[in-house]
């Protein structure tokens, strides 16, 4: 199944002495923001994921949308790829540099430049991240809903089509994104989109949202917010079996309820997040839950959704009706990473995730988890299944050649069964190295289609070369 | 402002003697369900719009995917333009010929190929009507929420990427398509997006959604469905001012009140209604209103937009709880068009929208109804006001020059404005011919972008020539 897909990634790549030449004058230019130091080169790769950490040659802290251009532009002249950084937290190894080039940082385009609270949007610069926005939001009675757990930046979550806990209710990078700002291949600046909520055209914006960089750098954001509901009640739901939290979410969905969140926790996370988190949630398949309305509304929500948990053999609801004790809830499932690595300390954890259409969620997720129990793997799983993506982290002793290949094997068949199911090999983290072999699996000749659009719109791959499709993994 | 982009029509275009020959083995082909016939063409061209029609050489009734995608790889071969029909209800002449070819009718492509109940989704072909498929659904439960007013084909829905009156609460089409199957200048079938709501790599989705033609000939969608909400309710809230009307509509959207529909009826569109609809709604600025909901959520919204239109100096609300009361409403809606056409029957309606931020609405509104007066123009004004997009309908003597200059200096100055309040020059009809000129002025450089992904995709320029971009309108 990993047909790889051959795009060259460069016809006529820099000689050693014209990126030299290019480095000199982007130092000369930068001053301390360009940096050659094997730290920083390493730390600006890959870091999140299992995927063999390959270094880019040099990074330059970007400060605006001009800085950008310029050094897109230099480095197009000199035939160096760049590869965009935001927070450093993609999972498929987007910051990878199998080719080498400039990691460009955009972590220091930290501005909020304006929020529209008549229009329910704002513009910030593509290194805020989503926690910033939302504590510069607080005074204003809007939040900004998008959230995938890591305090991700807004230009990085664009790039990878970020959704997250809240996608039922509030959708996903694709729906978040109004506008933006981007620089093209050759340094061009563009802008798509319109302050209106569509815009005549083409739909650039949702051509960009999802490209991980590979079109162009993402600099600017037109954000669309929303209002901070009246009433939030949160809780927790025990069930007997997985299939039963499966189908409470179907069956929910199915019933057109609201969801704010909904996100699924195995036994196994449940016991991981209990140990990293100080929970004491009972080691059963669970979901947390969280309701946004009117008092009467959100109430009214909870009534529906318990009834639809006890017919699933759901146990009683704990609802957190105090905002410490929903935060504390929250920040458990924010954690999950870090408490399922914790369940075997020293490992390497494999985050990788899938989405399936709802109707497959129950059968998808009870496959998969009889895969982990066979192959004897230790794989937490945890998922904002209201909209059937789910995630599964092996955890896994790189130096055992053994369990490298179960869990290469546990991977294959993940999205083997993803496709079966009509679902994608990736959820939520994009394609990156890392499910560039399933690509072509998933969409077949559409993939001609992306690499037609690649090639007109950056002919020398200078724009993060060797993710989504490549010659060379 | 017309600053007109550069796209070649056809670098070599067919010989008389080689259109000849094309057509003379599509209608061996296809018999009866191919044709030149003068009554046929003219037909096909644009037909709701003032501009001026061009008919294609021939047309073609297709009834599947492969039959498009052999009769697309024909005309390509034989450098023949090929125009996409659906239900001919576009209103920018997108269905128009300016360099011939053969028109392809999908009207026969009529399949509600399946409905997944359970995924709230539902695959139909491209000739599939809103309201087809709504009747199917009746019995599900479910429905489809995009309502531009017309009953235009799902396909060309999805090509002018079209919105309505349920956009605030449901999305436009851009969210209502999760996946498509095109036939690509070539030829080549694609299917883009997958089962699952979300899809790895480009999203090519939304970028043959808002496409025109001009990129693929979509002959298949899967679409999002939604429950038929327990609770409907409708009605009606004068207004003494144009500005009452849009800030309470402002207000509410403000407030994050999940309008289902929001429409604005200045005093003169009402007034065409009442005469063509045989309402009797007062003659003032009028909202008309659905809210969705449980029955407690659906009057909680009834009561919070009661005591906003009153600050707003609304009238009393007049609530339509039957349903026939409601469709009557919603009929006179949809009937806007033919109604305005009426006050002043002979005339060319010349149907426009723009789409400005919620905030500039009010604003853009009042300026547009001033110029409306100045010009001593009939042109009512009706609008999907939640999402800033409003539609304006002046009616032209054509034999007058003078009014002819009028109207135009109008249109200009309509899209001038909306652009200057950083809108869009088109709401929800697309670009078509009618809007080429503004592309420009709207999205700067972006347009670039558009037309070398155009070019990449049919480098011959034989979908649809002269939409969007054009070198000769």
């Amino acid at each position: 199944m990993t047909t790889l897909v051959t795009l060259e990634p460069h016809r006529n790549p820099a000689s050693p002495a014209d990126k030299d030449a290019l480095f000199a004058r982007l130092s000369a230019r930068f001053g301390k923001r360009f940096s050659r130091s094997e730290a920083l080169r390493a730390q600006h790769a890959n870091t999140l994921t299992w995927l063999k950490v390959q270094a880019p040659d040099a990074v330059l802290f970007a400060q605006s949308t001009e800085e950008v251009s310029e050094a897109v532009a230099a480095c197009a002249a000199a035939r160096v790829p760049v590869i965009p950084y935001g927070a450093g937290s993609s999972l498929e190894g987007q910051l990878n540099a199998p080719f080498g080039g400039l990691s460009l940082d955009l972590s220091e385009m930290k501005e909020i430049v304006s929020v529209h609270e008549d229009d329910l949007d704002c513009v910030v610069q593509a290194g805020v991240t989503r926690k910033q926005l939302n504590d510069y939001l607080r005074d204003t009675g809007l939040f900004f809903p998008v959230d995938p757990g890591a305090d991700a930046s807004l230009g990085g979550m664009a790039a990878t089509r970020a959704s997250g806990t809240n996608a039922v209710c509030y959708g996903t990078m694709r729906d978040a994104v109004l506008g933006l700002t981007a620089v093209l291949a050759d340094g061009r600046i563009v802008k798509t989109g319109a302050g209106a909520k569509s815009a005549a055209g083409y739909d650039l914006t949702r051509l960009l949202v999802g490209s991980e960089g590979t079109l162009g750098v993402i600099t600017e954001l037109t954000l669309k917010l929303f209002g901070i509901p009246e009433t939030i009640l949160a809780g927790v739901s025990t069930y007997r079996t997985l299939e039963g939290a499966c189908n409470a979410t179907i069956a929910a969905l199915q019933m057109g309820l609201p969801l704010a969140r909904i996100e699924l926790l195995d036994e196994v996370q449940v016991r991981a997040c209990n140990a990293y988190s100080k929970l004491s949630v009972p080691e059963q398949p669970t979901l947390f839950l969280e309701f946004h309305g009117t008092p009467t509304g959100a109430r009214e929500q909870v009534e529906i959704f318990s009834e639809i948990a006890q017919a699933e053999g759901g146990g009683a609801l704990d609802w957190a009706a105090r905002p410490e004790d929903r935060n504390r809830l929250w920040r458990a499932r924010h954690d999950a990473y870090w408490a399922a690595k914790n369940l075997r300390p020293g490992t390497d954890l494999i985050a990788t995730d899938v989405c399936v259409p709802i109707s497959a969620l129950a059968a998808c997720v009870i496959e998969t988890k009889q895969d982990i129990d066979r192959l004897g793997l230790v794989a937490p799983i945890v998922g904002h299944v209201g909209d059937g993506n789910f995630h599964v982290m092996p955890l896994i002793d790189s130096d055992s050649t053994d369990e490298l290949e179960r869990a290469r094997a546990f991977l294959d068949r993940l999205i083997e069964r993803a496709l079966r199911f009509e679902g994608t090999c990736t959820g939520e983290h994009g394609v990156g190295q890392g499910k560039i072999g399933y690509l072509v699996a998933e969409h077949g000749q559409a993939v001609d289609v992306m690499i037609a659009i690649k090639k007109a719109l950056d002919p020398s791959n200078i724009l993060n070369p060797g993710k989504i499709f490549a010659l060379d993994v």
